[in-house]
């Protein structure tokens, strides 16, 4: 739950996380590009699928190396895995990437310019984007997993878009849905994680206006009372 | 998230939109029905759908000549489509209008007569209301897109507004789910636009029935204490 | 959403309604039986049928002849029906009268002894309560409108049961669905209802729990601190 | 609701209640694995199955006697069962004992070493795990009561599992459902208990991520302010 449990992180690694924060959002970026190619061009089509499938493979490498670097310098030892668990499993599940990518894309948004969302939107604005580019995530690893599943209702990238949809918010029509073992367990995986992230956006979303309308109770001046 | 970003927008402004207001809800409220009086009746049923498709155009114009206007008055420029993005969006995609048409309801229901609604009461009438009218377009669009299309579920509009009722609470039955690319895509926006709404109801009813209950704490003395 | 809108009721409405607090909901469940008879009896089976057809018609009466009772002791005339508009909702559509015997069943517990349950626990009694006898009577209402459609998928009470829960947990397996107009109809009026009211169960839940575990930390003294 | 509706307990029920955490927590998990067990086995396929069912009934008859044991420490005889309701119901449905095991696991983690996690992370904790727990016991209890039911669709373990995620999820595609009446049983129950449960794990991230965003505000001084 917290990446925080260290009270007092050694200053050579928060340097190294402020540093490699941009390369590494990129190199997410990247990787999500290159899986995305190689998922959805067929697997004859020279050159792209080789390409894709070698950003694919570097950027992971350098997701290691930067686990490697942060182990390292924490001075934790073996106890970094367990209390630094997600970046743990962000590095073995890299389709979490999502996960890590959208905080740091907040982190430099607000040494740009001064913050101009309030918190709820701020809430939102993170829930949100980490939650599409999770979806995204899982359409791409689900649609790989099942267009050629025998009784597969998810058979283009279209209908698994249509399916991360319907998930994500709990809609689940049923019109598509995984049938394979994995397909199953990356779509569980998606509930668990999205659910919450839209549970928050949504709860976000009714403190935001309760806000609102409160505002504008004060900001008016008690006419014709 | 917000549309008062200018902290101090010019006078000219406030006094136009004050006066637009009421126009742009009836002109709203104009636009629904030509739409709906399009898509519900023939192609073929002369002078209905002319009549319907002209009232569409015509207060779209509206729409747009308010834009230019407000854009103009605001004295922002360039910069005014991306501060005002919801004005943007609702201007380039019209059925969402009753976003804005709920808000200028209540705001004339309040100069009207003192608020005897409380906060929560009032969140839930500003939610629930835009979210009926989203799903009321929604239902509109979908029905349009789909009730011609090879093994669609919605072919009536009957089907269209169960569809929309299924999807806004999340059931989501499956028994009427749009099949094409376009109604996919309304169905989305309406899912990311209408669960937000309806989770704003379902937790100021919650809020709402928690004081209630408050309250009842606090009338009664303690009895038999 | 509010009741109590006069601020002065007349002091002879507030003995009338505490006095018929007790005979109403006695009628209410009298009501709801009857109609389950109705509705789950074969229509030849003399005699339980016309006997259940009476106590529906006649609690029907009792309900007719409460609400002009206290429409003409609220000395409210021609705005009773507005400023009372659900006790007139739930004139209109009996099925509804669960929404009020709730309360009533709550208020009695109250006078009756101390009140031993907190607040969350009261919201969750009376929320959940309601959406529970809801569910019930639109049970009955969709199995009576389904059961002989063409093409219906709920045509036993059983399904009807299991359709109400999948519904109100917004699950929605659409396994059971109903077909025709009116119990579509019925349908989209248990999730507004119900959707709230099982919406308010899961916030005070949620509310409750962190309670709880916020006085597990104040009770215990910081050990081995 | 509450299990201390007692103001004070008799030492020797807290006595007593505090030694056998440990082995009714270890008793639940033996009981759960036996129940696996026999489910998942061929019944013919010795000794397994009867070794399974000999540790089910020896588990259930120990949380008998720690029942029993309870009723004559607390000295409250007949209203017992009334006052400890979910320890009579935990009794009566062992499948249900997640409900008190993960309580026992948090207090144990708790007195070994001073709690790491914070308020919201202890509610996720224990309403995920709880819900956890739940759906294994419920998709065991599903698959043994539908899987050879005629016109079934959960007729695999895998089917069951998958069925749970969708259902505590409220996803609910409906693609596995059950068929049978006590099928549809479980169902219910596991719908009226999980889903409370994962509303509290969503509301406590949404509450968690509030909290994170407004700590950061604080933290951070005002900078190019």
């Amino acid at each position: 739950m917290s990446d925080r449990p260290s009270p007092d992180p050694p200053a050579r690694l928060t340097r190294w996380e402020q540093r490699t924060e941009v390369p590494l959002f990129l190199a997410g970026l990247v990787f999500l590009t290159g899986y995305a190619v190689r998922v959805l061009t067929p697997h004859e089509a020279e050159p792209w699928n080789d390409i894709a499938l070698t950003l694919v493979w570097s950027t992971w490498l350098l997701f290691l190396l930067d686990y490697a670097a942060r182990l390292r310098l924490s001075g934790l030892g073996a106890r970094f895995p367990r209390t630094h668990w997600l970046d743990t499993l962000v590095l073995l599940l890299p389709l979490l990437r999502p996960l890590r990518m959208v905080k740091v894309y907040l982190a430099v948004q607000r040494r740009r310019d001064r913050p101009r969302l309030d918190l709820y939107a701020r809430v939102m604005a993170y829930a949100g984007m980490t939650a599409a580019l999770l979806g995204f995530a899982a359409s791409l690893a689900v649609y790989h997993l099942e267009h050629r599943a025998p009784g597969a209702s998810i058979v283009t990238f279209g209908d698994a878009v249509w399916w991360a949809c319907a998930t994500l918010t709990t809609v689940g029509y049923g019109d598509a849905t995984p049938v394979t073992f994995w397909g199953r367990v990356v779509a569980a995986g998606l509930m668990a994680c999205g659910l919450a992230l839209l549970g928050a956006v949504t709860g976000s979303f009714s403190s935001w206006l309760i806000q609102v309308f409160t505002r504008e109770d004060e900001k008016r001046p008690p006419e014709r009372g």
